[in-house]
């Protein structure tokens, strides 16, 4: 049987080295799942942003200028909507209201998260199985100096500002893992974490008992790729939320946090890393296709035993 | 008490009417009472075609080169669905898509649409009263040589092709008029009719019965403005259809279609009509907003008992 290939992720980060490692792989070897604690109902609407992001990154629509959402995306929903008293502190794209009209059609006929993504990925001819995390519902919550806040409300309304104090993950510890989950851990060749913030969108996957309990039993080999490039997040509040939480901003942390999950982690070229770990070095900066390319061979031949 | 009037509307046609009456008539002092028979749930979201044809047209947001829908309107949402494997029957423009959003969260959150309506009409600063018929269910259904049809696949899908044989209003008869309608209808100086398709878009009107019986029993002259201009319909199927039905396509049809209700008829300058009724003559095409002006002055004058 050929090799089989898992990946954990969340959003925009995460996305690229899914993309990298999508290109890189043979078809239909490659299973990513996905963080669905930052999922919502806005304006009646269930958005999934991780999920979202993956589909537009890995069929080429994504937002090359903006970093998020899809490429040639117009406006004119907010403006009326602005119009007629809506809020506006979320932004929702015309072209990116199909994908949550037409997941809302799906879920209120009873349809689950996994099969409706199942059907957009194929619709949109990608070769790989793109797996929420689980079809139940689990919100991510911020405990901050403002208080309790849904994630939404703390990333994109008030932009990362309040000081975090703790994550939670409502719903998590009964949700079910989507069909598939499990056994793409267990039977893949190797497992990747992808530098996706590891408390805001790794952690959710983590909180789901079974989820965690499969990253520590199976036998591939699980690599993270460090979000850190020389001591600091590319984008996102990952830096800002580890101090917050009284962490230093280093590799050490990460390996930490992931604890005995992890057999491996890709760090930056540049920066220190734990002697316990087996390490692979690349330039873990994302912005070209080869770029994410070369993250995603690092992470492959680590997971080989063999360092670059 | 200063003069009231109170106007009963379909959908592009009536809502010409509307904003002629609109245009001339003291703030405040205009109600018009608006077919919901269209109304329709598409993608999950709630659809009121006419309703929203009127608010785009009082508030000079609709589109004069469609004739329909939003002015500066753009097709995004349409050609992502489409991507993604969604039917592209109906069309939902990016900004015209605000207003279902805001109505089905509304609607969702058990808000009625008459109070969902006034809203909407008091954002975009409008200074009338404009009532969906009733907050009650009441779908239009097309009996035709292709069999029922509900009638939005009847008239936008199937672009009124089919033989129409009969046409039904389910929930009619069981349907409360919206709050305030009954009050309108009853204390109004005068009651208009608006050139919309008798049979399509006034009959579910005047198929809910405290409405007909209104109508009938207000001392307020009613008076019809007729949607045949040289015996031919501006726009829409209502000639096509008054031949399926086996109708002349006259004004005499019209009149008796309307029968005791009617004290007065608006009738195209060169159109012949039926003599038993009040007559006033214009030219009733309304292109311009004088057209429109022009045409609901016609109506007023008539109603107040003075031919032009």
């Amino acid at each position: 049987m050929s090799a089989r290939f898992t990946v954990l992720t969340g959003g925009v980060g995460g996305a690229k080295l899914v993309d990298g490692l999508y290109r890189i792989l043979p078809q239909n070897s490659l299973t990513a799942i996905v963080n669905t604690g930052d999922d919502f109902c806005h304006f009646g609407l269930p958005i999934s942003p991780d999920i979202d992001t993956l589909l537009y990154t890995l069929s080429g629509k994504s937002n090359q200028v903006l970093g998020w959402g899809r490429e040639g995306e117009t406006w004119n929903f907010m403006a009326a909507l602005k119009s007629l008293g809506g809020e506006d502190w979320f932004n929702l794209g015309d072209g990116d209201l199909a994908l949550h009209v037409m997941r809302g059609m799906a879920l209120s006929a009873g349809e689950p998260l996994s099969k409706i993504i199942a059907r957009f990925a194929k619709t949109w001819e990608l070769q790989l199985s793109i797996l929420p995390m689980t079809d139940d519902a689990v919100a991510t919550w911020v405990d901050t100096d403002e208080g309790l806040l849904p994630f939404q409300r703390y990333f994109v309304e008030r932009q990362c500002a309040p000081k975090v104090r703790a994550v939670r993950f409502e719903g998590a510890v009964d949700a079910i893992p989507a069909p598939g989950v499990i056994a793409a851990i267990m039977e893949s060749d190797a497992v990747f974490v992808a530098p996706s913030n590891p408390w805001l969108s790794v952690d959710p996957l983590l909180a789901i008992p079974p989820i965690r309990k499969a990253l520590e039993t199976t036998k591939a080999p699980v690599i993270a790729i460090s979000p850190l490039i020389e001591g600091k997040a590319v984008k996102g509040p990952t830096a800002k939320l580890m101090g917050e939480l009284g962490l230093e901003v280093t590799n050490y942390s990460i390996a930490t946090h992931y604890g005995k999950l992890l057999d491996g982690l890709v760090v930056h070229n540049k920066d220190e890393a734990p002697q316990a770990l087996t390490i692979a070095r690349t330039d873990t900066l994302m912005k070209s296709p080869d770029d994410r390319e070369r993250v995603a061979r690092a992470a492959l031949a680590l997971a080989a035993g063999r360092n670059t």
